[in-house]
């Protein structure tokens, strides 16, 4: 089964820019509240945006309205989640309890496959490792940590920081017993301390087969119209006992409608809004086309590998759906920033932005050269590009090792702070652990990599390049990659133990051709590696200084990008245009069995058994999902869509594919948060599963 | 009701310009058979690519089988349509009979709410007006028209040449008593004499309700997945009875399935696959922009309009629906001109045609002026296109009316030929005759368009202008057009008979504030108008010769651009990869129901009652359109679908929102015909309509 690449955190982009109103946004109410549509709506719960709800929804919560949806949220590994009892029924995504239900699934049945319904709650099995932590309080620990750092040096500084967090997080563990855990917003602008309650012990309720879950598979995946029932129901259990929860949502069966205004409770992974506009331009100009050029070489790497046999092609499924995924992610990020419109508000905030730090002195000072050593770095990055991205160890797992093989002696040989920065750390034992680390490998799918891997390296590299020469020996690349992978011995695990325990002399000494080659290269690529270290670190401390300056500048009024912690973001169901006509705010059943029967009843459209026997029951007209303009990314999975009255009318699942570009720059003409509506759940606990032991404790719980 | 803007013959495009073959290309089965996919596939019944349908399809009919579904397809007013059954049943498009449906609709009953079927025979009405083209035969007759042009004067050859070709015409007519059209391929590369029956009998047999064949309505026109009931039987008459039909479709009502290959026979009304770079540029570069620029100006100005009341919002609402299809249409059109890709393929061919017209001494004395002739015609036409736009009466009614007092005296003074083209010939008496026809005015939506008009002037010219300042007079639009319309008599038709019984002395008397602008505007658009004709008859003429230059290089290899006329296209069903999934490769009535469902059952979502009581008798997993890849344009509605075995096994109704761009350059990655699936049509006479006669008749027609 491949994985869904949107619930992912592709990136860690935690660099920050900052965004000015312009003259129009500035009369309308909304933007006089201080809101700014293009940061979005990842609203941290001590800084709601109580007057820019007002402005756009008339709707003003109380403290004890939003300590309740607080409360109610529960944060899993990965995912967000909901209690939706007050016996500690937890609601998350199918997905996001992927694991549990593997793990209780037995020899001789696999709820994936069958899905699983606890009859009574002591057939409600353990889920191991399966943790769910309760955000109780958030502390603002900003000048602790400031004034902690007391030194000149970069590298001094850091190191006193993270001991004032490592600190403040002991302190806070050893005081209140609870999970402590300092995030840092905008950069460094703002540290928080939160402090969670942790869950340890939770079950499996309920889990409809993975086919309705997933209904539609990798084609489906990042789309909308959707008709998945993306859901699983688990416990909390305190004591061996049930949850006697506190603070639950109340279940709305009747879930949301066209207009309604929702909030999103959970935890979104990361975003880059903050970047400046010189990373979005490299992230454009190269990151991005190299990505995908790299990942086209694979999937047609995969597709000749596939075609060899109907064999072959089941087993290389799974690689090029994985990589087709990450070429939807990718070029669903790229539209937005190769989207001339969006690039000119990017460029526009970033213009009002910098007038407002060099209108002020102190800002002034502090923050003005930060752009430009930002962007320096950036040039630095992409004229090197070429050379740092293919004078190097990727793409084939031999060269990899082999690389790993010649690096090692001069590496280990280095203090730790000259060295690369994979060999630093643990990180050298794991490099030895990796290569003394006994597999098999499969001759054709090497040397169809590899060859993908040199063909890029011919395209982008001129034909007097040293490893051009060394690699291609002016073969074609499928040729050059036969000739290295049949020569190798750097596939069996005594030639590795060999030239590991060789060192140095053995390295220099072997003829093997991966070695001879990776002797080539290691020079290169050492080269290039320690200049990126230094890069990144110029633009991390750049960045930190941006955050800074967005935060003295904008306040809380802008929130900070994800940070995978819990957020409150707002919106309104809404169906949008798409591919020339409109996508409605919600689909149905009767859209569930037609795509079902549109390709006729084949994976991944092909239902569940179940489902075919509680057609005559169904009501098809209910909602299955249903998407709104809420602001969500990877971590949100699982997340609660709360009303007004802090019902529950949704479970957040996935984005549609117009939602990437958000990653960046957040709009709301076309982009939608996609949903599992609470209808759908009630009338298939009740109707496929006969799980009304289920259903009636969420309708207790919508009456209490 | 809305008209559906796919099906107009919006631009008659009558240029030619001939695609080579790349060299990769050049290694294909497919494309050694002559096929250049760019050029699409609507084949002449003279010029069948049988070596191209073998190496696609392994697929050879014989002559019988081309007869048999050319002598099936007829033409009817502006579409297509074929014969179903010995009887002369004739199945086209629903859209395509609404005249028909509504002429026989009563004062009690219209049909178009709430369909029809005849229960009887005796019971079907004559549609009034409708024909029905059967083609006979095909004869080149290129030789015959070329002798008769011997002058050397391009006006005296076009005359000779059309009198010629009416000579032709007459001849046959008067010999065979058919219907016997030139056609003209080519762009006068080839001409061909068509012979056609012509039926004049038509009757209304059975018609869905509107809302189920023109299901989801604007928002879903021009895109699939579809839903759409697109059908409509007629029957032809002959003497009274029913004709005995010795060449009809049989029915196959399994239709079609994924895979497929399937014949279009229909009648394509334009394309413009034959247009130079140069022209095409000009399309994407000057035309298009404007004319969008333009009815995105109308569309504000009618939304304007609607905004005022309930009442307005519903006068309002076809014109902005139907402006509304116009953009989505020229969107498509354009998306296809800003492709780079299409277009550097589109200038790789033109590379490849003028070497192969360079290479040979006599078509390059012959053509290889040509493109230069038109890019310079093309560059005069977009250097003067602001003036020649603006500096007119267009956009409003009463300038409109103004402009024509103001120019019909000098008009009329001049020899026909040195006349603008449309004071030429019968053309002033249709302009004397519009001035002369009452009718009212609407104040507040002549001002809105005139003040839309007057916008687009002021952005498009200097404050300089002789025509900003005389209409403006320092005015912003509005108040300008306020000033005007208020100010005016034009709209009575006293005063307009005043000004024409008064000749040009009255109108240069005139003080009304329209005619005093029509005066300032009269001698500039006059000018830019006989310009344009000039550049317009350069255009044809080089046109022409491009036309004879692709013939004699390629020869019928090519098919010529669309002339209305029959053709056959080839196709396979094939779903699509569309906004980040798939698109199946047919619909189902369980996703009609669906989508009726989403939109809450709501307009063009609604459906008709009667299908709300057939629910339970349906099979819902029922095909109801499918796609395929058939190359089809306006015209194209009602045509058949053919399969292998020369039986029906579906309609075409319709292009998805990716075909717009093959107007001009044909591609089948993402663009597909829609067509309605005979299993659905049969589905819905059984046990919708009770049409039990029509349902077996084809039956019977399936089994003779």
């Amino acid at each position: 089964m491949s994985q869904r690449f949107s619930h992912r955190l592709l990136l860690t982009l935690l660099f920050l820019t900052p965004l000015g109103l312009s003259a129009q946004e500035a009369k309308d109410p909304i933007s006089e509240s201080g809101f700014v549509k293009e940061f979005g709506t990842m609203w941290t719960f001590d800084a709601p945006p109580l007057a820019y709800w007002k402005a756009a929804y008339d709707f003003t919560p109380d403290q004890a309205w939003l300590d309740h949806v607080r409360l109610s949220a529960v944060r899993i590994p990965g995912c967000s989640a909901s209690v939706v009892s007050d016996q500690g029924l937890v609601m998350t995504n199918h997905h996001c309890a992927r694991s549990c239900i593997t793990a209780v699934s037995t020899d001789e049945v696999n709820y994936q496959a069958t899905g699983f319904v606890a009859a009574r709650q002591e057939d409600e099995p353990r889920c191991a490792g399966m943790t769910a932590d309760q955000l109780q309080s958030m502390e603002d620990v900003t000048a602790k940590v400031r004034q902690a750092v007391t030194a000149r040096g970069t590298e001094e500084r850091v190191a006193q920081r993270d001991a004032a967090i490592q600190q403040i997080q002991d302190e806070c563990a050893a005081a209140t017993g609870l999970i402590c855990q300092v995030v840092t917003f905008y950069q460094g602008g703002m540290y928080s301390l939160y402090r969670y309650k942790r869950f340890q012990d939770l079950r499996l309720v309920m889990a409809p087969e993975e086919e309705i879950s997933f209904f539609g598979g990798d084609p489906d995946n990042f789309t909308y119209p959707r008709y998945d029932l993306d859901v699983t129901f688990l416990r909390i259990y305190d004591n061996g006992r049930p949850l006697l929860a506190e603070h639950f949502l109340r279940w709305n069966a009747q879930g949301a409608k066209e207009g309604d205004a929702v909030f999103v409770v959970g935890n979104p992974g990361s975003t880059g809004r903050m970047l400046t506009l010189a990373q979005m331009e490299y992230l454009r100009d190269v990151q991005y086309p190299n990505q995908l050029a790299q990942i086209a070489a694979l999937i047609r790497a995969y597709r000749s590998l596939a075609e060899q046999s109907p064999a072959a092609a089941r087993q290389y499924e799974n690689n090029i759906f994985s990589l087709e995924n990450a070429q939807k992610a990718i070029r669903g990020y790229w539209s937005g920033l190769t989207n001339p419109e969006i690039m000119a508000r990017k460029q526009a905030f970033e213009g009002e932005f910098r007038r407002r730090v060099n209108g002020q002195p102190d800002l002034r000072s502090r923050y003005a050269r930060a752009w430009d050593a930002i962007a320096a770095a950036q040039r630095q990055f992409a004229a090197g590009d070429a050379e740092s991205r293919y004078q190097s160890f990727g793409g084939s797992t031999l060269l990899g090792l082999a690389g790993n093989l010649a690096l090692l002696p001069a590496q280990a040989a280095l203090p730790d702070d000259r060295r690369l920065p994979a060999f630093r750390g643990e990180g050298i034992d794991r490099v030895r652990a990796q290569l003394l680390r006994d597999r098999p490998f499969d001759t054709e799918q090497e040397v169809a990599l590899l060859a993908a891997q040199l063909g890029l390296l011919q395209e982008n590299l001129p034909a007097t390049d040293p490893v051009v020469r060394a690699a291609l020996q002016g073969q074609a690349p499928d040729a050059a990659a036969r000739r290295l992978v049949e020569g190798t011995r750097v596939n069996t695990l005594a030639m590795r133990k060999e030239l590991l325990d060789g060192g140095s002399a053995a390295v220099t000494a072997s003829d093997d051709p991966f070695i001879v080659l990776a002797r080539v290269i290691a020079p290169l690529a050492t080269r290039h590696g320690m200049r990126q270290a230094q890069l990144n670190t110029t633009i991390s401390a750049n960045a930190e200084l941006m955050g800074q300056a967005i935060f003295a500048a904008y306040g809380t009024a802008l929130p900070p990008d994800a940070t995978f912690t819990l957020r409150i973001s707002d919106g309104v169901v809404k169906g949008f245009p798409m591919n020339g006509t409109i996508a409605p705010y919600r689909t149905s059943f009767y859209g569930l069995f037609g795509r079902n029967a549109e390709f006729d009843d084949q994976p991944p459209f092909h239902l569940p058994d179940r489902w075919k026997m509680a057609l005559g029951r169904l009501d098809l007209t209910t909602p299955v999902d249903f998407v709104s303009t809420a602001d969500i990314i990877g971590g949100n999975s699982g997340s609660p869509l709360v009303n007004r009255q802090g019902e529950v009318v949704g479970v957040a699942f996935d984005g549609n594919i117009e939602m990437l570009p958000n990653r960046f720059i957040f709009t709301d003409e076309v982009s939608r948060t996609v949903s599992v509506h609470t209808a759908a759940i009630t009338e298939a606990l009740k109707k496929v599963y006969g799980a009304e032991r289920i259903a009636a404790e969420l309708e207790r719980a919508a009456i209490r």
